[in-house]
């Protein structure tokens, strides 16, 4: 069953014959193994351009700031996968890549697309004016602004304050850095709230000025993780904790359904 | 229930608290973000070492060189199932990942191990002894020697002789990189056949020999893939194929079960 | 880092100690191994409740119409998994699960909570009128009605017609399934098609009105593919097929990004 | 890149044309939905054949035996991935099946083996005899005897007595079983530990003499979990824990890395 009507029938990625491997219309050994960086062959792949400084900077600085952060759900997951299916890494690293959805990460996609709107609009009036048509349409929709707040930085998460010192000092930084702080900006005056920017709008931010694909946004925590991930499992193969994690969550939560007389609940 | 004996409580790759990030014991928000690369980052995090500059070189080489191949099985399984659920991205990378296993890049870890047996024999011998050794006992075990001959490159994968000669150019050409000539010059002889070096051989051969460890080889190839995978989805945002792909795919194949009188099978 | 405000600490499915296994209040070994049916057993781990005969032949009857459609993606990316990682059966599985997203399965989801509207709705009003309500604020918001229309079966699918019939004998056909009838009569009428009620829309209508939850719809699709996906990875270890429908699907596409001079693509 | 040397190119499990569905050779519309309960259609599925009463009750059992024990690790990777990712219940269920593996479930599929191996075995000499010489080869390549011992039930685990119990009561009873039972027996002398035999060697034993394929032996925990997943994942929606499980596994782990002067790890 053909599903939808896909009509394209071409990659502009990679083309290869028996003796040369192109990507992106370069040649992979001749041009690419040993000149280029890790992170400069990912832009290349994901833009098809190679990327001037100032971009790979901004890229690098994003993928180093939300690479780690200790054992959050998804390491946790991807921990526990391994210790009980050790003979599939990559098993371990998709489960713990499953956990990067809407509520951990997506935020950042959610924060690009807020964003994007905001310098759209601002190209038609100014930004802070741009910025309160935006923030005053997510909030007549009930929908969150994404990328503001959060739990522990009140004064402002670290990790966005470095990236934008960085977009500074590359010189990329642009117009959706600038209304990201509209916002931040006008938030306190809009909502009653002080909510700073969050890593989950910088990010994008950095990003977007530095001309990287809005819908490939999502790629970059995930890339990040991947990394992180892969430093995980090779010290639970060290030093496994998987199952100690497991154990104590386990025991954190109580049964609370019906049982038969007489059962009481024990650890098993 | 506590499954095993698990006896460790510690991670020693990132601690916090609200104020700071710490990671491998430096302060993530002022000491990495903007002064380190990516794959300098993935060294610190695996190794808990910043790399030196042949080390870097080495990862950089084996991430480009495999992180890229065209649409290979596992990246159409994720190209099928980001335009089955578009609303999960992870899903289609976990997808994608799922199939680094011993088939596809699993013999970049079986011939890690298998070089590193040939190193650490040839310690108290000479590599070529070092060498036909292991090889016999493979041999007498009806194993495949990992990391030798190429469907399509008989002459020698580019891939591996570019790995190689990065290595050198970088002053990382060590001992495992010995044992794996070593082996390439002794296979005619032990098996009647000429098998050059593949990138599976080549890949671990350079990075053991600039000090990756073993244990997470195969992260190499993961991370390497996931880069792909998103330049991939991308893609299939932008210009869907993957139920084009599955279209074909589903032609390629009928169906020899049985089947009620009259019935003839139609694509449906 | 505590994530949200989660409150609860209790789970109501399942309890033990070392002599006993209970689930949903019943002595696992004494009162259901050997005494349930497995689609019994399902019904009772969701919803806590066993099964009224009716509800039992409505859960069987969606699991058999939607275990198994042949070589749809999520079958090829599993297939295709295996073949890459034959190490690891989990792995292939869970890639197949993973194209049970939006585009393929999620319309069950969506039609279940469409229709749920629309009976909610019709307490207040006759059917009719809320399905015409419900169908009014779909289009004024741009979203399509889930469940009716199939590229195939313009006459009704056949799955559809069963799955009613099955519930008019075993008397749980409701207010959904009425409700799922409405809106194909109003359809034409309404938006000038012709659309006739798929499987989407049937599956949900029919659990819904034997009392399954409208939050686990999404697992009948999953848990029905899963056994479909476990006789094709049976088949795959037997008569593999996953690197030949690998290899038309790559034929169907071209590369038509940039090349080197006197590059021609070949496959390799 | 055509990988190595797939030659079958049919399927033999489903075929269509736009009216007729024909699953292993059965119109699907016309002679299974609404006639066949779920784990009848699962063994049609899997082998080809309806199920015997016997066997459909063997494969029920099974089933029913493992669908669902508690808070275990694969179960609390999947709440966690769904806290983390509500927008995609199929990653939160592959993430809770990728822990299905050699560590947790695998010993299903190697018991399967090795009782199968001493099944074979028997039919030249006498069963204890065959159970004496394949264990003597397990032993001699250092391999454990897979399906004995458990770490709680030392006097036999409930789950394996319920299952043999329910293979006598239905006739299937045969010598897969009485090969389990001979290990049983002559462990003690032949180890000096009294193994009791476990829910992993009872399985395959009841289902290999019920005429299940060894290959597809692990399908039977993925599928059952599936179902415990789904319900655990229905709940998580009510009554989310995954967050707190996290937090609770978090807590249980320290760091031990180095740390900048004066940093003072805190929950973060």
């Amino acid at each position: 069953m053909k599903i939808g009507r896909q009509e394209h029938t071409h990659s502009a990625i990679c083309g290869s014959n028996p003796e040369t491997i192109v990507v992106r219309g370069r040649d992979l050994c001749g041009e690419l193994v040993g000149r280029l960086g890790f992170s400069e062959y990912v832009w290349l792949l994901i833009t098809g351009e190679l990327p001037r400084p100032g971009q790979r900077a901004a890229l690098d600085a994003t993928l180093v700031a939300i690479a780690e952060h200790g054992l959050v759900p998804s390491v946790q997951a991807s921990r526990m996968t391994l210790a009980a299916a050790p003979e599939a890494l990559q098993g371990a690293v998709a489960a713990g890549i499953l956990g990067c959805g809407s509520v951990v990460f997506g935020s950042t996609e959610a924060a690009g697309r807020f964003l994007d709107e905001v310098v759209t609009r601002s190209r038609a009036t100014s930004p802070d004016e741009a910025a309160r048509e935006v923030i005053a349409r997510y909030r007549a929709d009930h929908r969150p602004i994404p990328g503001y707040g959060h739990p522990l930085h009140r004064g402002g998460d670290p990790r966005s304050l470095r990236l934008l010192a960085v977009a500074e000092e590359n010189g990329t930084s642009g117009e959706h850095i600038a209304a990201a702080r509209s916002v931040e900006r006008l938030l306190p005056e809009l909502t009653g709230k002080q909510l700073a920017m969050n890593v989950s709008a910088a990010i994008p931010a950095v990003l977007l000025d530095a001309g990287y694909p809005l819908l490939a946004l999502k790629g970059v925590p995930i890339l990040a993780r991947t990394a992180g991930l892969i430093a995980h499992l090779l010290e639970e193969q060290q030093r496994p904790i998987g199952f100690v994690m497991s154990h104590a969550a386990a025991s954190a939560i109580g049964y609370d359904g019906p049982a038969p007389e007489g059962f009481v609940e024990r650890e098993s």
